[in-house]
């Protein structure tokens, strides 16, 4: 499909450049033009080509394009148990209510519950995911179906899947679609033996590739470390090696100075997700410590089970309105950071390179904000706009690999919501009964 | 106008009664039956009517109806301000961004400024408004005019309006349409004299009536007020008698356990403002403090310039997520609690007595939530879905005083949302070049 977007604000998010008005010509999966369409007539010298037959031109009425966000940790398949039991406190919580349905699901249930948190994240304008969960070739094949973007991690812990299996992961899903990939990766340190992270680290140096994992989530997580190896996770793990090629960590809301150096001399990233880590009473992440530091990071939702909902925006808020609120710092973590956060930092994070920014070249993963709506209005501070008063109402379009999958509301992809809706509540009804 | 609410599910806010599936008649502004529709025959025997002509018949198709939220804390004219001036630290913010700014507005700005406000309300299924700000005929104009409910409240401080007004006000704004009400208030502690102060207790004991105003907010508030009169804010506004008829408090965030047993003992609401404190890092409040003491809780967004949007769910997510981290308890303050909070305790605070659940007899003042998004999905429990993870994107009808003014996307108001955008960036032009 050749796409032609015109008439619109653009926030390329490349460093330095404003908002601008112009347009973007879309090829295939890619971007292959980003300017004020001034130069029509030597754009297509430059491009090598006479002329572009347009499938779709879209007036964008001035709206804004922009990147789409990127999900940088979440547990899709947990859409299951959204609402299914809130409000406890994090050990019954996941004991009583949660393991107990998780060991209870197939492969193919994850596929429809999966789908059903795609739908959201269209809805949301997340173009990619950073997925930690159970059945990594069924969730591939829900991500596929659906036509979206999907970086996949190792979950393997004491429980459930195996070294051999992540290694097996890691090179099959890395060449299955243009839209997949699989990054090693393991639950957490306190959900692993020792023998076990030792060959996660083992891997890494085999590929030569990062490593993530859940990190300090919660103050019990780091005592019992320290209780275990004398070390904190982030320590423990540097020690073993773990992540001599990067990676990053999932949460890093108890994070020492020390942490943090390590961090930055490792190359790692801070994936934070402070919606999860609020309503867990978890804590509140040192963003701006990781700032500080040059740490690079991230956002993701988690899963909706903990969340409930597959949000950036909300996320967004939360990120900066923490921080001001750890740092007691109105002037914490500014908007724009916040934006580099769930779009570049995000992309970056995920292996994504070519995901980063709206550029020639890049992919066309990308969405459109109206502006013509009250929450956006006046237009003082588009950035500022977009994170303190933002919200996935004004998303409307989500294009994915030069696809537009979500439009004013509809839906374009493999399956009707209905059917989505149907299939999870059908699941859900089993499990319950089982 | 008669109109007919059928096949929905519903959540009346009644005490103790569950969502059941059922319908709403609804005649001019009021609620006349409530139900789940089997008692047909008896209904018009009982309301005395052979039969009821509908204007309108809408099939719910078992979306959700209950009451409108009500913002029991807003200064709606700052529409102006939203993404003017934001991660500043809070006293350059205000003194060398928002006080200049507010300045140069007339009452006409504010009238525009308001209606811009009130398009944003109604997408996030907020029917009335508890608003504090300068101009209060246009104010009650704008509000008027666009047909949504509104009760102003006097914002008199040493620097702007006057006893003398407040009480003009007062006679003036509550008979002026069945919309519109009015009670006493002022600014805050620190913007005004013990004089002026004296004065408002003055009023409140002539009209019996409870006292409105913005308390505690930051730590420098309550130790200003330390250091002047030897007691916090709330304890000398109580020495003064301000709320010996009831009334209550906005942000109280910094409270002492006495301070906390004050508000119990004069009958006081805690009016919080979770989005607005932590952007300008001003503190978490002690909601689950006030649950345990008895202080009914209502929700309000403060306004656009220090939040900066007027989202209740925004808000709903916040104050249950922020209760959570300031007591480390993941089981603090539960959704259905926080439900009641953005509804009933917020008419009862606002004196909207007949506005705060779905009942015959009731203002017909509710919103219809779209269960069929993928945020919604699945139903294993509406109160904590909407809490949790819902998004005002769900809101696809509000309507205020039995008629329908927002409805899937689209406003039925006095004037379009284009003429509003484009007379407040207007405002904005002039103020910037003046």
């Amino acid at each position: 499909m050749n796409i032609r977007l015109y008439n619109a604000r653009i926030l390329t998010m490349e460093e330095g450049k404003d908002i601008f008005l112009g347009e973007i010509w879309i090829q295939g999966e890619k971007i292959i033009y980003v300017g004020d369409g001034s130069e029509t007539d030597s754009i297509y010298e430059q491009l090598g080509i006479p002329c572009i037959i347009w499938d779709k031109e879209i007036d964008c009425n001035q709206n804004l394009l922009m990147p789409g966000f990127k999900n940088a940790h979440t547990h899709s398949g947990m859409t299951l148990l959204r609402s299914y039991a809130d409000d406890l406190p994090l050990n019954e919580w996941l004991n009583k209510q949660i393991f107990p349905v998780e060991a209870k699901l197939t492969a193919e249930d994850i596929y429809v519950l999966t789908r059903l948190a795609i739908l959201e994240y269209l809805t949301s304008g997340i173009t990619a995911a950073f997925d930690m969960y159970l059945t990594p070739l069924s969730i591939a094949d829900a991500f596929d179906d659906m036509g979206m973007r999907c970086v996949q991690v190792g979950a393997v812990n004491n429980f459930s899947q195996s070294l051999e299996l992540v290694e097996e992961m890691y090179e099959a899903l890395n060449h299955k679609s243009s839209l997949q990939s699989y990054m090693l990766g393991f639950h957490a340190e306190y959900t692993c033996s020792k023998e076990l992270l030792t060959g996660i680290s083992g891997l890494a140096h085999k590929y030569h590739a990062p490593v993530f994992t859940h990190l300090a989530e919660t103050e019990a997580e780091v005592a019992g470390c320290v209780e275990r190896y004398g070390m904190t996770p982030m320590a423990f793990l540097n020690c073993l090696g773990i992540f001599d090629y990067g990676g990053g960590g999932y949460h890093c809301v108890h994070m020492t100075s020390e942490d943090i150096a390590l961090m930055k001399m490792r190359g790692l990233y801070a994936v934070t997700n402070p919606a999860s880590n609020a309503k867990l009473a978890s804590g509140i992440a040192p963003i701006s410590d990781f700032l500080k530091a040059g740490v690079p990071v991230a956002i993701g939702t988690d899963g909706p089970a903990s969340n409930n909902c597959l949000d950036m925006f909300r996320e967004m808020f939360l990120v900066t309105g923490l921080a001001k609120l750890r740092e007691k710092d109105a002037s914490a973590v500014d908007a724009m950071e916040v934006l580099k956060m769930a779009t570049v930092n995000g992309a970056l994070a995920m292996g994504l390179k070519d995901a980063d920014v709206l550029a020639s070249g890049k992919l066309a993963d990308l969405i459109m904000i109206d502006l013509n709506q009250p929450n956006m209005q006046p237009i003082n501070n588009i950035p500022k706009n977009l994170v303190y008063s933002g919200s996935k109402q004004n998303v409307v379009m989500t294009m994915i690999n030069g696809k537009i999958l979500y439009e004013k509301g509809t839906f374009s992809v493999s399956e009707t919501p209905e059917t989505i809706y149907r299939e999870a509540a059908a699941v859900i009804e089993r499990i319950r009964k089982a």
